[in-house]
């Protein structure tokens, strides 16, 4: 079951439900993620920069070249590309994998190289460079117009490891209260540390009394560069004519403030956010309370899929909070379900290559104790 | 008018009419470029690493980033793009820009990289190593088959200076008398420079008196990245279902040995080259004879488009010889003139494009005396 949060209009959910959409996933890298504690979404704090390559060749091929080992835990919690995987597959939806700036590239997928860069600390108070955010907004848009042109609806995940922070970070720099606000891969989200990382970017960069109206100026100085190549390719999308769903958590909210003050309030009509049950619900962070006050007449759709009755428990740890979202997953599961597949056949598809693509080759390399 | 030569089939000659095609233009780089006076592609032997760049940028943009000027020579001798472009805005088809592996890349469109590498001097006799054209080919594979789900149709060009030379060693290493048989971009082909080239890249390569059958190895001793990208991307995207148009000259022989010794011979009802008259007509060069030895059952479309009525100097020069082929131009004019746009049309847009994004410009920089 989908729900529907906010003005999502009964045209918008046709046409989802009825076009094969075209999947965009971005990818990026700040090294806000070396900071120790920030994200787990990676084995160490160096090993953050894998993530996302890692994730979009997962997601593609069905293993990773970049990392020896299959994407998941230890103890067996896998990436959500999982489950993204499992929804390309039911609805055979074409991926683009985009990479916005990010230290570790993909091997084995092609990507889209939007000629950005990695995004620096956000403690510096310059994560890129102004003509680099520039220069991602004019390739995603011009991305975003291509692929318009392909698909009558783009969805568009992310994966960009500590990107929760710098989407915090960018919304208070643009005035808005999005303290303590955002999610986290962790049932125990890192909230006060997450909150003096970004004190201390905004200080540095001069923006912790005086927020801008300049979005170029957020991001470039406490951003990633992950935010301005999703609302680049969303606006050269709807500009061009398709319907876009923004596919994740917290961080598209970020995406709706910097698309906001670039390009006017979006149309509920023609964009939206497709999220899952988990961020909604997650009582440490307000993605609802966060939006409505970006963005009054927001979009939101959100997945009730649950993976509490799966009889894998790396599966049923997303029902205590690990995980969430991430590589459009969200968004992905609110297509596959308006779509018709029923919750059973999604649970018995993520299952199946869960066990044979994360789980036995993890045991044969003698990783994964139990599952 | 649009001559066909060999076997194209009436249903291809449909579907090329009536659908929308997308245009995927294949940039990379060789070292065999510097020799000086193998290539006019670029006004000096180290500039010609950034036509491709510059030529993908003109197409999308109508400019160029790369390079300070307009991408013609002094004299006002345009680069093919200008007609590629032409087309693409006459029929709005969609490009996608994508990177086999080049010493510049470009900076102000988006392109998809297939994380190979730029080609050496041929005349080392390992021009890329096995396990990079292995990548190459997998990563187009896998673009082939996204993006025939966005488009029944791709229209695929390439732009690699000293393309042709690459091109005749790597036939002749499969086997195939290439010699002198392949064009250029010059009216005075040098015939025998290119051959005493091809002749010590195979001697290096220990494949001049024993052709390979492996299109890996002829491509990683001899060719380039361009060849081993297009042909996977054509194998692809047929694989899935759509049809394809190699969209250049006797680069596009190479690339259909390449895809004969790897897929088997292509079906000539899905698969076909569209060049220009100025390739098929060129006495120093043999492209009917070379494509029927390498496929008997040969699919060959030739614009008939010429610019000899043109009120500028600059283009009527393509009747004299130069240029003549590259950034699919023949085959983009090959799909506008079976879409029905008149010859006149065509000039117009053309004409208009050279004074407006070529000509005033470079005017502008003091760089075009007449034209």
């Amino acid at each position: 079951m989908v729900k529907r949060l906010g003005k999502v209009t009964s045209e918008y959910i046709r046409e989802l439900s009825e076009s094969i959409p075209l999947f965009v996933l971005v990818l990026g890298t700040t090294d806000t993620s070396l900071i120790p504690g920030i994200t787990v979404a990676g084995a160490s704090p160096e090993l953050t920069h894998y993530t996302p390559a890692a994730d979009a060749e997962y997601l593609v091929n069905g293993k990773c070249d970049v990392i020896p080992v299959p994407p998941m835990t230890p103890d067996g919690k896998p990436t959500p590309a999982l489950i993204s995987r499992a929804c390309v597959k039911m609805l055979d939806i074409p991926v683009i994998t985009v990479v916005s700036g990010a230290r570790v590239k993909p091997r084995a997928v092609p990507y889209v190289d939007l000629c950005g860069e990695p995004g620096r600390d956000i403690r510096t108070g310059q994560a890129l460079s102004r003509d680099v955010v520039k220069r991602i907004i004019a390739n995603s848009e011009k991305l975003g117009r291509e692929l318009a042109r392909l698909s009558r609806f783009l969805v568009i995940g992310e994966s960009i490891p500590a990107g929760t922070t710098t989407a915090m970070s960018t919304m208070v720099a643009l005035g808005y209260n999005a303290w303590g606000r955002v999610s986290s891969a962790s049932p125990s989200n890192p909230v006060e540390l997450k909150k003096s990382v970004v004190r201390e970017a905004l200080r540095r960069a001069d923006l912790l009394e005086r927020p801008t109206g300049d979005a170029i100026e957020a991001v470039s100085r406490v951003g990633d560069p992950v935010i301005p190549a999703v609302a680049g390719v969303a606006a050269g999308a709807l500009r061009s004519g398709s319907r876009v769903l923004l596919a994740g958590g917290t961080q598209m909210c970020a995406v709706v403030a910097v698309f906001k003050h670039m390009y006017g309030e979006p149309d509920p009509d023609r964009l939206a956010i497709g999220t899952t049950r988990w961020i909604v619900e997650d009582k440490s962070a307000d993605m609802v309370g966060l939006l409505s006050e970006i963005w009054p007449n927001f979009a939101l759709l959100s997945s009730e899929f649950n993976l509490g009755e799966s009889r894998f428990e790396g599966l049923r740890a997303y029902e205590q909070g690990f995980v969430k979202e991430g590589v459009g997953m969200g968004g992905l599961l609110c297509v596959t379900e308006l779509r018709g597949v029923p919750r059973s056949v999604i649970l018995e598809t993520v299952e199946k290559l869960y066990e044979k693509e994360l789980l036995e080759p993890s045991k044969a390399l003698g990783l994964t104790s139990s599952a």
